[in-house]
Formats: C-alpha cells, structure tokens, sequence
C-alpha cells in the first residue's frame, strides 16, 4: 500500500480520493477549504497543513485542480508541492490543462528529481464516484508503470498516451470532439423542432445509424427534457477549448474556433454553470426556438 | 404481392429494387442508362418505356434519384410520373431532397389522386444491399400503412416522422450531425497528430467515452489508413448540407455553416467524388499535417 497525498478536494477530486482509500491507501490532504478537508479526514484521510506538508510526507502527490495557473501555484509556487517533495516521489497531475504547461511543471520539477505524469481523466463525477473513469498519461514508461496501479483504483481505461503533454492532449482531442457532437445534435434539434417534428422521434429513428453518438445517446433525451444540471460545467469545457486552441499553434481548427465563441458567449450570459449540453441553446436563442416544442410544421 | 415501379437505378436504388424483386413483388424500371436498365431487366425486372410508362403499370412508384431539380423532372416533367400514374397509386419518393421540394411535388400530385410519401435513407450501399437501411418517411397515416410492407423490404428502421417534408427534415438533422461528428474527428486527430500521439492510440483512448460515436468507430480508422474510397460522396454530402441551410430559414446554425463553405472549398478543389470522411483533409491541408504520421512531438 502507498502513502499518497492528494491536494484538490473538489467534485471530481473527493470522489477520485475516496477511491484510493478504499482500496487501502494511506492519503494525506491539504486544501484551502476547510470543510472539505474536514470531510475527507472524516474519511479516513490525514490531514495535512500545506501543499508541501502533503508533499514532503507522500510516496506520490495527486493533484486535481480547475486549470493551469492553480496548478502551477499548487506545484511550483510558495510552500507548494516542489518545495516538500522528496527526491523520487512522484507527481501524478489529474488536472485538465494545456500540456504545454504540464510540460513547463515537468521540467522544474524532473530538475530536482521529481517524477512527473500528467493524467486527466474524463467521465465526470458519476465515473469518478464508480472508479470507471478513462485516465490519459503522459510522462516515461518509468513513472507510468509506478502509477498506473493507483489510477486504475480510480479509472477503468488507462492508457499510457507518450511523453509529458500527450495526456493532456488526448483530453484536448475528447473535448472537441464533445463539444461538436453536442452542438451538432443541438443544431439538428433545432431544425427539427422548428419544422413541427418531435425530437424524440428524430433521436430514434437516427441514433442507430452513422449519426449515432455517446452525446446522442446520454445528451439528448436531457435536452429535450430541458435539464441542464451538471454533470460537467459549460466554463470548464470553454477553457478545455481554449487550451485546445492555445496548444494548436499552427494548426487550424476551424470548428473549434467557432464553437470556442460559442461558449463565450455563453459564459458572458451567465450559464457558465450549467452543464455543457447547454452549449445547444446558443443556436437555440438565435433561432427563437427551443428543442422539444414545435412551434410550426415544416 | 405488389407491383412497384422504380425509377433511379444507382448505387442505392438498384439494391434496393433487388430487395423488392427478391421479397416477390414485381417491378418495372426506367431510366435513361441503357446498360444499368439491361442489367435490372437481368435481375428480374420489367422494363418500362418512359417514366410515364412506369407509372401507369404501377400501383407504388419508387423514386431514388441524387437531388430535388432531377426528383421534379422525373414526378412533375414531361411524360414523367404524374402524366402516367393511375388515380390511387402511391409515389414513394426516396432521394435525400430539400423538404420544401417533397412538399410542393406532393402538392401537385395529391390534387391529382395520387399519393405522396417522402422516404429518405440513411446508411449506405452496404445497407442499401444488405435490406437494414434507416427510412425516415413523411406524409399521411393512409400512405404510410400502405407503404410500409415494402419499406421493410428494404430497410430495418422504418419510422413514420409525420407529415411530407418531415422525413427529409429527419435526414437533414442526421447529415448535421454526421457532417459534424466527422469534421470533429478530423481536428481532434490533426492537433493529435501533429503533437506527436499515434492517433490510433487516441480513439482507443477516448471512444468509450462521451466522446465515442458511430463516425469515430467506422470512420476513425479508415481515416487514419488514407482511405477515402466513396461509401458516400462528399458532394452528395454537401447538396445535403445546402438544402439543411436552404430549408434553415429563420433557424440560425452556425456549425453547419461553417461545414458547409468546408465542404464547398473540398468540392472546389476536385474531391466531390472522394467519401465524404475527406472532410477532415480540410484542416489538414490548412494546418500542413496529415493524420496518422506525427511530424513532431507535443
């Protein structure tokens, strides 16, 4: 059994955690939240008093936080994870960010003898809860075959996908293709709806062809219900495009730039916090129609 | 047993006549290609003299043609359907037409005491052979019972989406979203590649999550593999996306927009006739990569 610490206790974080104590790690937790970190020692995790409290007293450091700079801050900055680690420990990063970044961390940290692996996952909170998450690593075969015991305690597909960023980038990849196939269905939807058809009917009478989809699947009957809970944030996929868009370089990607706005946009309207299947009501307001109620025949 | 006519002997109608004659129903074709007409004559069918001549021998008339000018010509033009067909028979218009246009023809000849369903296909030639396409048909209840024995001769999913027009409207959501599903693959893998990941190593990574589709599992690696041997055209795929724009009207869809000039610029440069998965050379040729060798690490 390890001693891991594991700093970032939020939706995906605490479940992800639980994960490794119940399968009889020894987990040290610090965050800034201090009824998070209230409840997970009432977990059963140890509580630690900073990021390189958790570092310097850990065989291996998660950390699962919203975007880069958090990272960056938690890892390299004041009293944070470098400033603890031992030499050999290893750094598993869970976050989603640019793996240009996950790289930069690499390199500060490998540079005192600090293993590192960036490894975000995707499913959301119900497959982190269930330990059934995909996780996507980068980093040496070396620091791979030291971790991937954990995270299979935490995912049910682990895949190791190259050297440091090319976890970051297969999430970058997930989530263009998400967000096109959400807003394609939202397109499609749309116009069926406005001309006088039931979208339940034109989800079924599709779904089992090449138009066939997860999002279709798991998204549509939700829109159609008008429920967009999350499930994972609409702000949260925006800067997964970002990131997309920033590590793109020169590489043009024309649909994720439009849809890059999109989301924008939304964000700007306030539903930021709504699940990403909202991207749909961006057509949907411009069109003055919402999927689910006819408003004409064709 | 019925006796059908059918007229359009391509790729699609000429398997989906065959299903006809080997269900036990008899059939009369048409069409201005004289060997394709000897080869149906071959396979059991009767041969008819004119599209007029067709109609008149037929209680159910099939048309599957490439769009709405040529669906027009052969119903409404000269000696065409309309001028032969016996009060009662029932036109079953099978092409992937704008909505609008199966609406206006079925105008014309309902007022002539003849029936009108439209009933696209979705999945192919392998399906169109194999009896399991999806149909997707518009018009009244009375037409619908009566075509639907036949349909099923052809197809798997028979659904009756409502009135004439909504299963062009049906197909039209279902080219979005495969159009879609297809340019997302294509930026997912072209950032992918040119980051160094074997993009083969990706869609394994992703594909069972909310990221997994039909078009990532059948289209994904042949894409990888350069083959873009037609299955479906890109041009056909275009006509489709334009009469999604045309039948729009007040419906804003910006995704689809922007597939569509895609795929203008693709049929610009002499790839119509390529399958229609060519669309991600369209953000490969812009971005200089090509999918599947990786030109350098991330």
């Amino acid at each position: 059994m390890a001693i891991v610490g594991f700093i970032g206790l939020g939706i995906m974080g605490r479940p992800m955690l639980n994960n490794l104590l119940r399968a009889g790690h020894t987990a040290i937790v610090y965050g800034t939240n201090a009824a998070k970190l209230d409840a997970c020692v009432a977990d059963g995790a140890q509580r630690g008093i900073s990021n390189s409290d958790v570092a310097a007293r850990s065989e291996f450091i998660f950390t699962m936080l919203p975007d880069g700079p958090e990272v960056e801050q938690v890892i390299l900055g004041p009293d944070g994870v470098l400033a603890g680690a031992r030499p050999g420990a290893l750094i598993i990063e869970m976050s989603s960010i640019n793996p240009l970044v996950s790289q930069r961390i690499a390199a500060a940290v490998t540079s005192r003898n600090i293993g590192f692996l960036d490894a975000p996952v995707s499913g959301g909170e119900p497959k982190a809860i269930d330990g059934t998450l995909a996780i996507m690593v980068g980093g040496s075969e070396f620091s791979y075959g030291l971790a991937e015991p954990l995270l299979k305690c935490m995912g049910s597909t682990v895949t190791h996908m190259g050297p440091v960023g090319a976890g970051n980038v297969t999430k970058l990849a997930n989530q263009i293709i998400v967000a096109c196939n959400i807003a394609a269905v939202g397109e499609a939807l749309t116009l069926s709806t406005r001309c006088g058809l039931d979208p339940h009917v034109v989800v079924s009478a599709i779904k089992n062809g090449l138009a066939g989809s997860t999002v279709l699947n798991v998204k549509g009957p939700t829109i159609i219900a008008r429920n967009f809970k999350p499930g994972f944030k609409l702000r949260l996929h925006r800067k997964d495009l970002r990131n997309a868009l920033l590590t793109a370089n020169d590489v043009k990607l024309p649909i994720t730039t439009v849809l890059q706005q999109m989301l924008t946009s939304l964000v700007d309207e306030g539903k930021g916090e709504l699940d990403h299947s909202a991207i749909v009501t961006y057509t949907e307001t411009l069109s003055g129609v919402e999927i689910g109620l006819a408003n004409k025949n064709v």
